[in-house]
């Protein structure tokens, strides 16, 4: 029997109600391919905050590294929206993200068939929609320095921040990127904005140049302006995608929403060592938080990434995968995928019939 | 009578066929108007580049300068894809910007009743979509300085780019905004990602404070991820936005493409005096370059905007509006926008029925 230790971290908003689905999802995956969960639950984001003072305690970070993999529920609220900068609950996931050093941020946006219908997008261009999104996750703008508050030569106010990439950052995601191809439909797409930016001119060449060492995907590029337009017209164009971190966060939120279920997205972020980071793509919804109308799919689906990709335990990962399918056939739906005709429940018995599922 | 000079840039691709189309129906309007206009073609983009060796030749530039305003057809090509930057197509469009001083980019995203199955948003969410986008178009990460290439301490090449505002230049767009949703339905929407970026955290506090100028204009804020997957789940709520030059990049473009008619769409470039810069969303489509295929709307009705904005004309450009939809009611399309049972016609003969509604 293989034991594994995750850190739980439920975060604000509706994040501890979908990680609690999640965590008794893993265990009963767990316990039929004779894995044992050590769970450990830590703040991060506003209860952080409130409990602490900083967004990412010390403990959260030092837990998160020594543990086997990271599921995070979600982050931030009305209540923190104000704070200064370096108490913002987000800055508590870009310091977790760069502390676990997690460059590569794998997106699946996904149509589920029976899901087709809730996607504002005609039936014939969203069914079918099957891609991914890597983005970079430590690097760009996100990161980059000089950053900041000044004045400029006639005593105006500027607010400042830095677009850098280094060649090894471009090297590494982009090797993450044609894996990631190659093990779907082996086409990537490479995002940037190289008419324009040089750190994007850089992206491109370096992406060019790994593209020698995998001559079985096909690479191409595109402007991070059409892409926006090119997944409203035509997103089964798409197989894999990559491109830098502002980008992504851009591309990736449109991506996931011409799926119509976002409720239904994991995600996944990894290094090069150490564990990964699993969330959930939605928000912490702070106006449904607590009322028992969460989605919980898409955080009981970051859990099966986390077993795919963050334990190698793939058949513990599509037994996951499988439930949730089953339940969605069986007519169960949370508010928020809810059409006519289906069964309307709450974030806990959708979580009790993924269960029973497995 | 008024007379005015305008100075046309064809471009490179189908810029020619469209300026050439809307160039006679300006004179057509002008004249039922009491207005003459002086046109003066000059080179610009690619076709600059063969001619002169620059994608902004001094005399086009000061030509533009001393006109009443500038008309655009589109710029770039696959011929000068791989130019180095300062020899690119887009580099001559972002200096004749900069030299303009054209920062307010009015892009309108209007879904034409007639045209509202061209969408591939569903009819209900298509349907009535009427937004503006004011982007911020002479600053941000496409001028900031400092940018370039360099070395990490380790030796590896990186790429880097500044994305910094000041704040007059924010305050400026701000007013545009203002005053645009004030004569619009009174909403305005600003996109930023003040939760991660110092640029956007003095973006939202300086569009706050002119806020209180406009009291009668309910603004919001919204980040520009979020903003990307609104746009696509309900464009409807949008009345007006407006955000950095990067962002609006991004999202006018997807925002043009949810009314799935790209190729009727119009932009207008204003600066605080001097001429304004007038032209379609579109590219150069070289692919369909020369052979009479491409849809002369969008520069159509550029014109009408150069006739509002640029010279306070306002009822040739109504003139202008009022014969586009009627072409539309009659029936005629382009390829790009034909649907059966409609009259399939070139760029030439849709000038001539626009020059007919006249
Ligand atoms: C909360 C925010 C800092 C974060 C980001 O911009 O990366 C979020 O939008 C995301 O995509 O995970
Ligand atoms: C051609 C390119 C430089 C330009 C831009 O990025 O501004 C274009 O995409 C646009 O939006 O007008």
């Amino acid at each position: 029997a293989r034991t594994y230790n995750i850190t739980l971290l439920p975060g604000d908003g509706i994040g501890p109600e979908v990680v609690s689905v999640a965590k008794d999802v893993l265990d009963a995956a767990g316990s039929l391919n004779g894995i044992t969960f050590n769970f450990e639950e830590m703040p991060v984001g506003g209860n952080a905050l409130d409990l602490t003072g900083v967004p990412l305690p010390d403990e959260t970070l030092s837990n998160a590294k020594k543990s086997d993999a990271v599921l995070l529920g979600a982050i931030g609220g009305y209540k923190w929206d104000n704070n200064e900068k370096h108490l913002k609950p987000e800055t508590g996931l870009l310091q977790l993200r760069a502390g676990l050093g997690v460059f590569a941020n794998l997106r699946p946006a996904t149509v589920f068939p029976q899901l087709v219908d809730s996607s504002t997008l005609k039936k014939d261009v969203a069914e079918g929609v099957d891609l991914m999104v890597v983005r970079e996750l430590t690097g760009g703008i996100y990161f980059g320095k000089p950053r900041g508050f000044d004045q400029d030569e006639n005593g105006d106010e500027i607010g400042f921040n830095t677009e850098v990439y280094a060649g090894y950052e471009i090297d590494r995601i982009a090797h993450v990127a044609f894996e990631t191809a190659r093990k779907r439909r082996g086409k990537l797409c490479s995002v940037d904005k190289a008419n324009v930016l040089e750190a994007s001119m850089l992206w491109r060449k370096r992406v060019t140049k790994i593209a020698s060492d995998y001559p079985d995907v096909e690479l191409s590029h595109m402007y991070v302006d059409n892409a926006a337009m090119q997944l409203i017209r035509d997103p089964k164009q798409f197989d894999t995608i990559v491109t830098n971190n502002i980008f992504g966060d851009i591309l990736s939120d449109e991506a996931s929403m011409i799926t119509g279920s976002i409720g239904m997205l994991p995600s996944a972020s990894l290094g090069e060592l150490g564990p990964g980071l699993f969330e959930p793509i939605h928000g912490s919804a702070p106006d449904i938080a607590g009322q028992d109308k969460a989605n919980p799919l898409a955080t009981v689906l970051s859990a099966a990434m986390l077993l795919r990709y963050g334990l190698g335990e793939e058949d513990a990962a599509k037994m996951i995968e499988n439930a949730v399918l089953e339940t969605l056939n069986k007519g169960f739906r949370t508010g928020d995928i809810f059409s006519s005709g289906m069964k309307l429940v709450g974030c806990e018995e959708m979580g009790e019939q993924v269960l029973r599922s497995i």
